[in-house]
């Protein structure tokens, strides 16, 4: 089952305040899904991402396909319960992991042919067998197989990679298999508006659970990312969701939810705090820095995650230089519960009306 | 403040039941410490270590000294502040890592001086520094420098090193400042029972709240290693703690505790963690081979742990063969809590009479 209802519109921005159903929960939207690319947010259990509030995270199908297998997991009762983690799961289809990772890969008409990153073992991806590897994992929300060309890439290849896309979004639909869950198209295209257009049209005649924005931030100018956002999400239908893929510092997600982008995912929080980069509401932190030395504070004063309230900056910053990993589910923790906060606040400013007031304070923030 | 009772002795072994009073709270022995070397207990926090059972830790005065350095964690307000741990803390004084780790080192009468395994910077650890080391830190239980010769050590060399450790000792003693702490002397030797003997009664002269046995379990036959426990526990006092360093796989402890020792600390629970080595009531079980690799038990079937309770031998292989952080943290949870099982287990049989039989049946899971 999928379901996705809009419960209000900010009068003022695009922004949108959601609800979607799938067979393992509701999630409130704009929603934010930590990173879970091998079958774990990285240093982080289950317990501890659904404990910040989370109800949405995002498995890789490229990373799961080749380790330990879909059909292992498939055997083990599928990937919630590998996982243990018993709310909606997204998964990418790996597309861009077999274009960034693989080894050497070819991409023909019917699928892209690869060597693992792993092993050197060759692999012939489909846009049915990118579909039988979610089906196997047992996901909520399936990706369709595309092609994301790098930045900056010529016109005329980008006119014939999305195509390529469309007609793979076609045949990952066509294969579906299951009815529990959902299937969202992807809009490529580059920084091309016409093609970002004709892409988006094309997905929508198929007619897919949910749009996503793929192929934004690897590289382009940030303005340039904006506008393209902007001007695809004016051609999408308004009831269906609409996902902007890989892009996620939290002046973006606020940015894209104003321009009615319901759901994120990014490997920021969770990346940057493993280099000891903290988000505070004062902007933010690096804990290596000396000034911390002997700072008896919590990493953000009005945080009331448990690595806040339990522990210094000192303390933090002397882990960190040690190399000890309890410092990174730590710094994780943090991150990530900054960001469970951040949407928390988008979806309650849109409900009282405060969204526009929300985006000014969230943009004044340097550097975030 | 330090207090030390001897609730029961079993009858047909060595074995004590004991209570030990510390300012930060009641130690029931005999007792493992898990290893903090770094003010962490690799991967845990302190309430993880707490919420297993475990009221005492061990960490290291010489790395805490080099980083973050014992004045900046006194300014802190003390090692059980800067780690937020409330209960007991032992140090080991450091002469070990000193001896093992820093760069270059020169044994003089009144100390050694080294350069830091860190930055080679200069430094020269006295018996006085150490102790005010660990007085800065604010420990309940402190560890005199001594000196911790390789095996095999000449006996000539041996007999020399004891009069210095013994010199050094006295010099501990002297140097101690604060009343709400206690001092331990360490008995070395090496496998020379008559220089055993004679460390352990000079000692003992010098009078000390607890004794340790040092410089064992180093490459000498483990055979050995249990003569020279029993011979040197002969000599000590039956009212004080005995504290034997750095030894500590399931059936070491279970042995000497048969002989009389109170207390225990060993990086093998946390350090087989990260090595994907766990121990079981059947055994040792080695998480990545294949054969688990759709194996939906948990680590052990009788095990109590979160990991256990939580997640399927498959996942912890899979996270384990995908190098995940996560791994290091559910495995070494696993292993410390059935270290603090397996002390619980042993006081418990020592209190009903049953030691013996206890002894037996750890004696016979193999290699563990």
């Amino acid at each position: 089952m999928f379901k996705f209802e809009i419960l209000k519109t900010d009068e003022s921005t695009g922004a949108r305040l959601g609800r979607m159903t799938t067979a393992h929960g509701v999630v409130e939207t704009p929603a934010f899904m930590p990173v879970a690319t091998h079958a774990t947010v990285k240093s982080m259990t289950s317990d501890e991402i659904r404990d910040m509030g989370y109800n949405l995270i995002i498995a890789n199908a490229y990373h799961l396909y080749l380790r330990p297998g879909h059909k292992v997991i498939e055997n083990l009762g599928g990937l919630h319960k590998f996982m243990s983690w018993d709310r909606t799961i997204t998964t990418d289809s790996g597309g861009y992991q077999v274009l960034s990772l693989a080894q050497t890969r070819k991409i023909k008409d019917d699928g892209v042919l690869f060597r693992s990153h792993l092993d050197g073992s060759e692999h012939f991806f489909t846009p049915e067998k990118c579909i039988e590897i979610q089906e196997s994992l047992g996901v909520d929300i399936m990706m369709c197989l595309d092609e994301c060309p790098p930045y900056p890439s010529a016109k005329d290849y980008m006119e014939k990679s999305v195509e390529l896309t469309t007609k793979w979004a076609k045949l990952c639909k066509d294969s579906k298999r299951r009815t529990d869950n959902a299937l969202f198209g992807i809009v490529q295209g580059g920084v091309y508006e016409d093609l970002r257009e004709r892409s988006a049209l094309s997905l929508m005649e198929i007619g897919f659970d949910g749009y996503a924005l793929g192929g934004l931030g690897i590289g382009e100018d940030p303005d340039r990312t904006y506008e393209i956002t902007e001007s695809t999400l004016g051609h999408l239908p308004t009831d269906k969701p609409r996902y902007l893929m890989g892009l996620g510092k939290p002046e973006d997600i606020v940015t894209a939810v104003s321009m009615g982008v319901d759901m994120f995912d990014c490997v920021i929080p969770t990346r940057n705090a493993r280099n000891g980069t903290l988000f505070t509401s004062e902007g933010k932190l690096v804990i290596k820095n000396a000034q911390f030395a002997e700072d008896v504070g919590p990493i953000d004063e009005g945080c009331e995650c448990y690595t806040c309230r339990t522990f210094t900056r000192a303390y933090l910053r002397h882990l960190y230089l040690a190399k000890e990993t309890l410092v990174l589910r730590l710094l994780t923790l943090h991150n990530l519960h900054f960001y469970a906060e951040l949407m928390k606040d988008i979806r309650q400013s849109i409900e009282s009306g405060d969204f526009p007031n929300y985006l000014s304070r969230v943009k004044s923030i340097g550097g975030i």
